[in-house]
Parts: structure tokens; C-alpha cells; sequence
């Protein structure tokens, strides 16, 4: 009677209608009863990223939706410059380096925050720079970073912004077109409360331009021919039906509670919830200026963070992730994103006491259920 | 009281059991627990190609397959051989075209399937080709291509032989290895009954040390990195977790009904009873060769086929697909591949017959119906 609770910094886990929707026989693609749950997915898409601009669903994952925006964006032999703090800062270099384009990383400490000053600096030190890029919510650390900032950045240079979402939209807020930032990029596995399978790019006009002029090779992630595509409802390859489908159901739930606002709310109060508990266990955070959408915390000294998430899974059924990279083994990360609520987080609080005090951590049991009791409690409304 | 019954060309109706994967809650993807699964799936993926090479989990769908094998075999400059015959066949230009991978196309009139002695003639005209490209079964006439006999001239000739397979594996044979077919791409939605969403390539010694070599450019589309991911049961990005569960339990169904060769029978039966049944309706069949996959057949004239796909869909829930590009509004394709069994072939040409008849082509009643039945009852074991 372990039940499984997927407490990831995604997949997340999925509201009973996104499942029901999956576990029914569909419809073809190319009929019209798909191409209206089609663009009732791409209207709420919309919606949530607040812009008018059309959002191209990719059948891909994460990574290929990063891919599609740098080689949409740049030529072989253009150049660009990338916020560079975790494992997902760095994406944006090595896809430009399999590309031959020209990427400046600006460095920042796993787990800290990019200064602004230190961006403007990287553009005007990189004359002909034709996009700027970051990862909003650093899922590798945690660590959040200041689009609305950078966008100013980027415009004051002229440069175009993109940004990757995929754990931050519907988390923090991000106005694409009043931040007039060219490409956001998504995933449905995270605030959108789907399987993994399906990568989603907003895209401005300027971004649209840009990719109508690039001379990077590309047949599968060409976006001007899916943005083409979307007048006609339609996307140029074999679409994720099942995904599509459960998106339906999912973004409904999300619009039912409030759209942007009620689940930025939602994930700010659970987000601030757990690091209080974090906090009470004697743990110490990673991130100075943390996502939402997790919690990083570095393990007591002595516990390999592997064996904590291994052993939480087996004994409770609570999934976290540990560490990557430099950070494998000394951090664990407690995702509060997605289709969650008070009583999971309570219930992952106590398995974590329990678990850290069976791997030798002493002495706080139920210093962190009473913090995240009285925080939930007092956090007003959900 | 309608019920769908989904008998395009892909995607294919699907198993129970592959519903109740895709409905319930799934772990992690960086987990034991999920690396078995899909240690599981490759395992009989390789039985059902049959061959011991590696086999290429993507999340993309079947396009994005066909350009990886392009991309990673060839490198801009150089040149291949495509056989050409409808759709798909077209493709492998397309992506060659955007690549600035120089193809040299083997015409074959939609429809016909191609003569090797033609592809021969091309491989002698075309020195320094590398590769010849071929669609098994071109979905979008029906025609079958001769794999054996084309590999024998790829081996010939000393280039790397590439099968798009996306709806001929498991209906038609296709021994990988002992046919030396150096990549075959199939895709999830088509005879391994789940929805859309993955794409497969097996890879060949040869074809993978080509792909270490090759120079286009690629982050996401990169084969030896993820040949180089299985060793450790992993992929390099996140896998559509949800599809792989359906596909453990679709396999699973393909291995327990016969494996290959049951596979392979119960779709040449199918076909043989499907083909029959048209002729008794006085309908014309398009392709000389066709694939078992599905039926392609002329509507009688002054029907378009448009028309009747929808009618068919719905007055009976029946959907069957038209045509594509010169063939559209005149043949309409009738899926026969993945979860289907005799008493919906039946029930399908009876709609078949009176949505026919009441678009004007009279004086078969009953026909079609006779003859399939016919067929089914003396075709021997299903």
C-alpha cells in the first residue's frame, strides 16, 4: 500500500483526467474533432504565457525544443551569448559548439543568481552577439534568474531574448510580450502536468524573421513551416495525440484554479512552505535567490544524497531527485511543481525526517512537519 | 452507440492494456523501475527487427527518425539514391534538399513499386553516393518496395542502405541483419500499437561508425550519443515515459500472438480478405505490389474521397484515410495494421458499402461483404 508520490523537478505527477484522457481511444490527427482539442490546447498555451503570439508544439522533448530555438535564431558562424550557471545554462553552449555558433557564456556559481551588470558587460564585449540566452528556473540548482532584467538587457543591445521556461512558466510570472522576449521555450512535463514528449516555442515576429533568414539545415525543428502550419490548425509531422489530449484536461485544471495568477500563488506558498521546513530540519538551501518550482538543499554532511533519494522511493514511495554534475551526491532536490498539494507535501516532509534520521541525521524529528504544518497553515489561501 | 474504429494507415487502434500503461501513474524516468521497462522494450524491439544492433529510442515522431538516419549517415556535400514513389518517398529529397546533401532521386509513378534494375542503373550513374534510401511500404499509395533485392544492390554497389519501415515492420519481413539494412526507422504509432510520439532506428556497426564521422551539425538527432546512452539503459534526454510503458504492454501482446512471423501472417491474411473485398465491390486497387499494411483503392468515379473518409467517420465511426497530394479526393486508404481483428474488417466494409452507396455507387450491396467474409472463414488459423 506504498503509494507513489513524484515529488521530481518533473516529470510531475498528473491530474486523474489527464490520465483518463490518455487511457481512451483517440481520434485520428488530421480530423477535425483533434484540431479543436488542438486549439483549445494552443489557446490556453497562449494564455499562459501571455502573449498573442503563436506557440509551435514540438513532438520532442525539452532538449529539442532548446535546440530548435538556437538554430532558428543563428547561422553557423553567428554568435551568442548564454547565461551559464547548471547543468541547463550550459545546454545552450553545447548546442551552439555542435552547431559552429559562436557562445559567450557568462559563468555563475551553481546555485547563484546572474548579475545583471555582468550580462551587459558579456553583450558589449561581444560585438555582432545576435541572441541572448537563459534558463529562467535553473532545475540543476534550484536557482532562479531575473528575465525581466535581462530582457531590458536585450533590448537596450538589440539582441534577441530567449528564454527557457521549461520549469518556471506557470511558476513565476513571465509576460512574454509585455517583456518582449522572442522565444520562450516549455515542456509538457513540468507546471503543464503531462508526460514528457512535448516541447512548446513561443515565437515574436522579430524571432519569426530571424528564422525565415536563418541558413542553419533543419527539416524536423523548422519553425517557420509550424508556424505556417498553425493557421491551418495543423502541425507539419505526426503530432503526441495522446499528449495533446491530456494537455486538454490538465490546462483546464490549471485555468479552473486561477489561471497564471492562482498557480503562481499556489506554487509560491508551497514553495516558500518547504524551504521553512528545509530550513527546520538544520538543512542548508542552495540557491540564494530560489525557483519555486524546487527545493535544493545540500544533505547533512555524511549522507550520500543518491542513497537518500533511492531509500525515500523505496521506503515511502516519495520520488525527489539528487544532485548533478559537481552537485551529485551532496544535494537533493524536492520539486513542489505540477499536480501537488498541502498533504503531499506534508507526507514528503515526514518520509524525509524519517529517512535523514535513519541515514544518521539526529535530532530534529518533527522540527520540519511542525514548520510545514504552521506555514501551510497560516499561508493563506492555496 | 458509435464506436470509433480507427483504420487509417497510423495511428492504429490500441490494446487495453496499452490504455491502462498510458491511465496510471508512472515513475520516474532516471529510475531502476523505468530502465527495466525500457530494457524490456528494446529487447523486443530487437526481436522484432530481428537483429542483435542497437536499437535508438527517439521521442520524435517518424519524420524526425527519417532525418536523423539522413543527418547522421551524411554530411552536407555529400550524395545518396532515393527511391521515390509517393509521399514518404519524397521525403528522403526533402530532408537531403535541407541538408544540402545532394539526392538523387529514383522515379517510380505513385503507385508502382520500383524496379531494382532502376535503382541499379542510378547507383552506377551516381559515383560517390553514399547511401540509397528506400520506403519499404510508401503509405501514401500502398505499394510494397523489394528490400531484399535493393539491399543486395547496396551491397553491391559498397553504400550504406537505409529502410524507412515506419508501417512495414512486423507486417511485412524484414530481417535486419541478414538483409544488412544499415538503419531502419520505425515509429510508435503503426504496427507497435501506441500512439504517436517515438521514433526507432536500429543502427548498424557501419552506419554508426558513419555517424561518428559525419559532419552535420546535431545536438538533439545525435545517434552515437545515444547508442553510446544504452549501454547504460539511459537516453540522452527525457524519453516520453508514458509511451514506452504502453509499448512494453503492446509488444508484449505482439510476442504472445506469434511474434514476427504471427505478426506478419495475421496482416498478410487481413490484406488478402481487405483487397478481395474491394474487387467484389468493383473497385479499383491502386498499387500493383501492395503492402499489407493497408488497401489503397480508387472510389468509383464521381466520388471524392474526401467526402466519403468523413461520411464513413461519421455516419459509422469508422475512419479510414484519403488521398495525398495528386491522390487526393480520388483513392481513400484503408488501414488493416496493429490492434484490429476480423470482426472489424467486417463490420468496416459493410459501412464501406452502404456509405458507397449512398454517395451513388450502387448495385453492389452486400458484395464486398460476402467476399470478406469468404476470405476470413477460409484463410486459415488468425
Amino acid at each position: 500500500m506504498r503509494k507513489r508520490r513524484l515529488l521530481t523537478p518533473g516529470p510531475t505527477m498528473l491530474p486523474d483526467a489527464a490520465f483518463r484522457a490518455m487511457g481512451t481511444p483517440f481520434p485520428h490527427h488530421r480530423t477535425e474533432e483533434f484540431r479543436s482539442a488542438m486549439r483549445e490546447v494552443l489557446g490556453l498555451l497562449k494564455e499562459f504565457h501571455q502573449t498573442s503570439w503563436p506557440i509551435v508544439p514540438l513532438t520532442a522533448s525539452g532538449s529539442g525544443g532548446l535546440e530548435t530555438a538556437v538554430i532558428n535564431l543563428l547561422s553557423p558562424g553567428e554568435k551568442a551569448v548564454a547565461v551559464r550557471g547548471g547543468k541547463f545554462g550550459e545546454r545552450w553552449g553545447e548546442i551552439c559548439d555542435a552547431w559552429g555558433i559562436e557562445c559567450t557564456p557568462v559563468d555563475v556559481e551553481w546555485g547563484q543568481s546572474v548579475d545583471p551588470a555582468a550580462v551587459e558587460k558579456a553583450l558589449g564585449e561581444t560585438p555582432g552577439a545576435k541572441v541572448l540566452f537563459v534558463t529562467h528556473s535553473e532545475t540543476s540548482t534550484g536557482a532562479l534568474h531575473d528575465v525581466e532584467a535581462l530582457s531590458r538587457i536585450a533590448q537596450k543591445h538589440g539582441v534577441l531574448f530567449v528564454v527557457d521556461a521549461i520549469t518556471s512558466i506557470l511558476i513565476h510570472d513571465l509576460p512574454v510580450e509585455s517583456w518582449k522576449v522572442d522565444v520562450v521555450v516549455t515542456g509538457s512535463q513540468k507546471a503543464f502536468m503531462v508526460p514528457p514528449g512535448m516541447a512548446f516555442l513561443s515565437v515574436s515576429p522579430r524571432a519569426l524573421e530571424a528564422a525565415r533568414r536563418s541558413k542553419s539545415p533543419r527539416y524536423y525543428f523548422n519553425l517557420p513551416l509550424a508556424v505556417d502550419a498553425l493557421a491551418k490548425d495543423d502541425t507539419p509531422w505526426t503530432t503526441a495525440i495522446s499528449l495533446v489530449l491530456a494537455l486538454r484536461e490538465s490546462l483546464g485544471v490549471i485555468r479552473d484554479g486561477g489561471g497564471v495568477a492562482g498557480s503562481i500563488r499556489r506554487h509560491a506558498r508551497a514553495a516558500a512552505a518547504v524551504r521553512g521546513a528545509m530550513q527546520a530540519m538544520g538543512l542548508r538551501l542552495l540557491p540564494e535567490r530560489p525557483s519555486n518550482a524546487l527545493t535544493a538543499c545540500y544533505a547533512p554532511s555524511g549522507i550520500d544524497t543518491g542513497v537518500l533519494v533511492k531509500r525515500l522511493d523505496s521506503d515511502f514511495g516519495v520520488r525527489f531527485a539528487g544532485g548533478q554534475g559537481s552537485l551529485k551526491g551532496k544535494i537533493f532536490r524536492f520539486g513542489h511543481m505540477g499536480y501537488f498539494d498541502d498533504l503531499d507535501l506534508i507526507g514528503a516532509v515526514h518520509a524525509l525526517e524519517r529517512t535523514l534520521e535513519a541515514l544518521g541525521h539526529k535530532g530534529t524529528r518533527g522540527a520540519g512537519l511542525r514548520a510545514i504544518q504552521d506555514a501551510l497553515w497560516e499561508g493563506g489561501e492555496r
